[in-house]
């Protein structure tokens, strides 16, 4: 294994009934909370009101920031920042899923940062060396597994930036997580989170080191995991073990631990980010159009990887196949649990019309050192193509 | 899943020249330090030195507190204790295995609290609501994976109980893993701590619930890892992906993340203190001989979840085999393996010459809850003895 430091500072409760037992003891050194949600759809299945009911029972004032976006922008980072010093909130208290957690933690630094958070801690590296507001969240959808890392991902509208950062400080002090606010979920909002975890596994696993390695291993348990249990939350949504354990494992997959002694490379993010950042698709949805398509394009470079894909992950067995067959056998197996769960294979089925915009789209990604190989962005512009 | 709540306060610095490059400004708030060791092999392999070239760099006063045994001592506790109050010390730095780091963090209790921490905290289980001593340890044996959690077990020479309790509070503040600081460990020791992480997993593993759970799935991963990385370090002492592979599965482990939505049970490990209370033999050795024994009591009211460890763990294949036979032939390769890495069979072998104490012993034996059924005392003599 490559060298590493670990730490994870998160407190999670995670079950039934959580947020009715632990909501008021996590909260009770705070007294204004800064509610922070999405689009609203906490107030129709009933979310909401089981929150509010606590807080007002705790005679906390409560300050509402709802309509935080899919994709959210530094616009509204800025928005709730001001709302948050305004009236003097001690904590935020985000209700969501990825979008919502991101945007708190990038308003739990803006809320108490007096420079411009963009420039110094999105657009480039930066050193968080204060105490950011507090921070806890309650997930209501599972996938990008934010509730236990530092990681946000924001875009920049101005500029056409979508990026993430993961600062430890920026971890949430506790994540409450109850599988069962989950259950009201659409099926493509589920399909997507499930694949998005699929997918942060998949970039940490398909990366150096290739000798055995105790991360990998996980790494396939997890994936597993989520391959047998997404297809039953879509087929039954109110099926607790399948929601408990693509909640949990979306977690695992974004919480560090099956990153330790690996390279990490995320490619297939920076480009469906800057996919994101043009056209505000599904981050889930992109992900699924684009990985089987760059997967075909590095498999030869890390081929004795695939291969283990395809053996330990899809169960394809490698009898009569060269490692290159069973390896594209493995991307095959991944395109068609994608068709499976009903996910677009195309970025004309995810909506994207204009095919001009593709050029312009390439040239904005961000490219990261390789996992196994570097992209260039004249070949991100083959795989936006290929992909259409 | 089961509900569970989620922490672990460790941070981790892991890999070749950890000491060297964090050790120095992990103490910079300290200045007098208590070094905590065992037997003196850290004297003979140079780790001492390196330690001690970097605290006298650092103009550190340093207290030494060698001699911590293996199944450490109550009153070995109470006089690190007394050391660390006489001398003011501000933080211990552990340096060791298992029973160094155990021994260090009943040290980090008793070295602030009036009352005595064996009947407040180890008798039975209690609330530390004070802060303990600092901690931090170098880890230079691995197995336990006393490095990321709080547990501790201590051994009462007066009344011949050997317990263990996991307190958050006495989670190290940090730990230093670097594998090549295993590369001296002598053979027994290296085959002894191996099996010791693997039955910390099949402990967990072997309870209920037995639904699809991504921590059984990360069990079987962990468990493979060691089955394969075992030989390979007993191969070569200086196989540094096989070192490294032991020392994190041993972490992993024991860091909480696969017993979370899952009963935990620990009951060959209750048996296994007993013996090592009165025998005071070596723990992994002592697990080794006792496990398969025990299994057999109790396969089959777990029946399903021993099939699938022999499929899954071991890869024995299902045709022509009944549930049982399966079951069975899972718990005869985990005995292969416990004779191919030359750990003893019998209590015989490990030294037990006297087959009259068995009987004080069985007696002795906590019984916790039952994985899958709850052992009586005369049960667990049957097992003893059939394990002379």
């Amino acid at each position: 294994m490559n060298n590493f430091i670990f730490e994870n500072s998160t407190k999670v409760y995670f079950g039934k009934g959580c947020v009715k037992e632990y909501l008021a003891c996590k909260l009770k050194n705070y007294q204004t909370i800064m509610l922070a949600y999405g689009g609203g759809s906490i107030k129709r299945n009933g979310i909401y009101d089981e929150i509010m009911t606590i807080l007002e029972k705790e005679n906390k004032d409560v300050i509402e920031f709802g309509g935080i976006p899919s994709n959210p922008t530094y616009a509204k980072v800025l928005e709730g920042a001001r709302l948050a010093k305004e009236n003097g909130a001690d904590i935020i208290l985000g209700v969501g899923g990825g979008s919502v957690m991101d945007c708190c933690k990038a308003i739990s630094l803006a809320a108490v940062y007096d420079g411009d958070v963009w420039t110094d801690f999105w657009q480039r590296p930066g050193c968080i060396s204060f105490e950011p507001l507090p921070l806890g969240v309650i997930v209501t959808v599972s996938g990008t597994g934010s509730e236990m890392n530092g990681g946000a991902v924001i875009t920049n509208e101005e500029t056409k930036i979508k990026t993430g950062r993961d600062y430890p400080a920026c971890n949430p002090n506790f994540a409450l997580m109850d599988p069962e606010y989950t259950f009201s979920v659409p099926k493509l909002q589920t399909a997507s989170g499930g694949f998005d975890t699929l997918s942060h596994i998949m970039e940490i696993y398909f990366s150096e080191p290739d000798e055995n390695n105790v991360s990998d291993d996980i790494a396939e348990a997890v994936m597993k995991s989520v391959i047998r249990n997404l297809p039953a939350a879509l087929k039954d949504p109110a099926d607790y073990t399948a929601r408990s354990n693509l909640m949990w494992a979306a977690t695992m997959a974004e919480n560090r631990v099956i990153k330790l002694g690996k390279k990490t490379d995320f490619e297939a993010h920076q480009i469906e980010h800057q996919l994101g950042a043009y056209t505000d698709c599904n981050h889930g949805c992109g992900l699924a159009v684009i990985q089987p398509t760059y997967y075909r394009h590095i498999y030869k470079d890390g081929l004795k990887k695939f291969v283990r894909f395809a053996a330990n992950v899809w169960k394809i067995p490698p009898r009569g196949k060269t490692d290159e067959e069973l390896a594209l056998a493995g991307i095959n197996a991944l395109e068609d649990f994608i068709k499976e769960i009903g996910l677009p294979k195309t970025l004309r089925e995810l909506g994207i019309e204009d095919k001009g915009i593709l050029p312009e789209i390439a040239q904005s990604c961000n490219i990261s050192p390789g996992s196994y190989r570097q992209l260039t962005h004249e070949e991100i512009l083959e795989i936006l193509k290929e992909s259409y």
